[in-house]
């Protein structure tokens, strides 16, 4: 319906996560009305980004250099590795600064459907990792859904056969959580993993 | 949090309409996971649209040629001519397969506000066309918001003094619309225009 170049911008946009075609189209026109500079930056550090990020040597997060930030910081704690399966896992993490090791990104989680085996979640890498003996805790982070469980499952088996210690993150209420809304799962979890009052 | 290249790529995102820090983050994501032939294509086409795509000679929609393609159709009826806020006001009016005849389209409405004038809606190129004598009637087809009736009762000033027949969109009950849930502006409206039964 539109001239061929701006099909083609509406139809690229769709590519993005979640934009449908009448999203798409307002976007196209929004740009082409008002914001063609921020566009063309956009066009660009798209492009920058594409050609120039790969993935850090040490955790397997995005980054352009050869090692990120956090792993190329020695100030963190050398004992503890905690494992997540995105880099957006990492970010959240950091921004409680409750823990100070480093991280090993899984770029994903098993998933035998979606073809993602241990070769995808960069387990070779991992068991370098380990074998250098600078680690005497793994905080296992991966979501708690049927995916993250069972590559939780999976992780820890290794870890363990080299006698490293394996933690995984607690489950239970969430704070500022109400009982009576809480999801049944959740709730008998909290139950099982109930702790002592000191 | 990230590196330089990607939180340079969530900030560029952000200039898209309706998209927040999280969700530029998770397109990035998926951008440099899934999608890097994708992203490249996206980046080519925003910089092709928005380095050629300019406006149509007659209607001022988008268009890379100088004339775009309803304008450039002889087969449209000529005495005809419907005006139009935005190019999706076409789309959605040329899917009705109602109207053949041309468009005009003011690439926005009177909002001197905004700093929006008669200049910026095009209206010196809108009395060049109705001037050349071709039009016998004018469907006014602006929004029904402030801003777009004002625009309408200005348009139809100029055109009346032309001595060109100036209709405008009836408003009132939706097609499917239900009595019960309707606002009382478009059902006062509704009552205000009704017509006779035949």
């Amino acid at each position: 319906m539109f001239s061929p170049l701006i099909n083609e911008l509406i139809q690229a946009l769709r590519c993005l996560p979640g934009i449908g075609l009448k999203t798409a189209q307002r976007m196209a026109f929004q740009i082409l009305e008002r914001q063609r500079p921020q566009g063309l930056a956009l066009a660009k550090s798209l492009q920058s980004a594409i050609e120039n990020v790969g993935h850090c040597k040490a955790c397997r997060t995005f980054c352009e250099s050869e090692l990120c930030t956090l792993c190329s910081n020695p100030a963190r704690h050398s004992h503890q590795l905690c494992i997540v399966e995105s880099p957006t896992d990492v970010i959240a993490i950091e921004q409680t600064a409750t823990f100070r090791g480093y991280y090993f990104v899984l770029m994903g989680r098993l998933s035998p459907i979606d073809g993602i085996g241990p070769q995808q979640i960069g387990i070779h890498q991992l068991n370098e990792r380990l074998d250098n003996g600078q680690f005497t805790e793994v905080i296992i982070a991966t979501n708690p859904t049927v995916e993250g469980e069972a590559t939780a499952h999976y992780l820890a088996n290794i870890i363990r056969e080299k006698s490293i210690s394996c933690t995984r993150l607690a489950h239970g209420i969430p704070m500022g959580g109400e009982l009576e809304y809480l999801d049944g799962s959740t709730l008998s979890r909290a139950f099982t993993a109930r702790t002592a009052l000191t």
